[in-house]
C-alpha cells in the first residue's frame, strides 16, 4: 500500500470552483482498480489549502491513475486556478 | 471529523531511531478515545521525510491528544532529532 498527500494551494477567488471541479474527478478515481481511498480535505486555518490524501494498492495503480482520461484532462485545468505548483509525497508506512 | 498531516524533516542520520521512538508514541495514540486512525509514514524517495496521518472524531479529541502523557513525553524527544519544524495542517473533508 502507498499513501500519497498532494498539497496544493489555491488562488484565494477560485476554492470554490477548484472543489466544484475536482467533484468528479475524485467521483471517477473512486472507481478506479487499486484505489483504496482519495479524498479532498481543505485547511481549517487556511481555506486555499486543498490538499489530496490518497491510498493505492501499489505504484503501479497510482501510475496508471496519472495516465486515465479523468486524471489528464481535469488536472491541467484545475492547476490553472492554483496559486503555486502542488507539493506531492508519496509514502510508504513506516509504523 | 477532522484529519492532521504533520510532515516532519529528520535529520538524517536519525531517521531509524524516531522511528523506534515514535512506536511507542503510535501504540499509546491509537488508544485514545476519539483517534479514529493514527500512522507514521516515511517518503519513498526522500527517506528523512517523516509524516503522520491521523484522523480525529473532533477537534476536542486532536486537543486532548497533545495534552496526554505519552504526547507531552515522547513528541520533544523526538523534536530534538528533527532537522527543522514539523509543518502541521489541520483539515476539513472537502470531497
Amino acid at each position: 500500500m502507498i499513501k500519497v498527500v498532494a498539497k496544493g494551494y489555491a488562488q484565494e477567488d477560485k476554492v470554490n470552483e477548484i472543489i466544484e471541479i475536482c467533484k468528479e474527478l475524485v467521483e471517477l478515481t473512486r472507481k478506479e482498480e487499486g484505489c483504496i481511498s482519495y479524498e479532498l480535505y481543505q485547511d481549517i486555518n487556511d481555506s486555499t489549502i486543498l490538499t489530496f490524501v490518497e491510498e493505492w494498492e501499489s505504484q503501479e495503480a497510482l501510475n496508471k491513475h496519472m495516465k486515465t482520461e479523468h486524471f489528464t484532462r481535469i488536472v491541467p485545468i484545475k492547476n490553472k486556478l492554483m496559486a503555486k505548483p502542488t507539493e506531492i509525497n508519496i509514502y510508504n508506512k513506516a509504523i
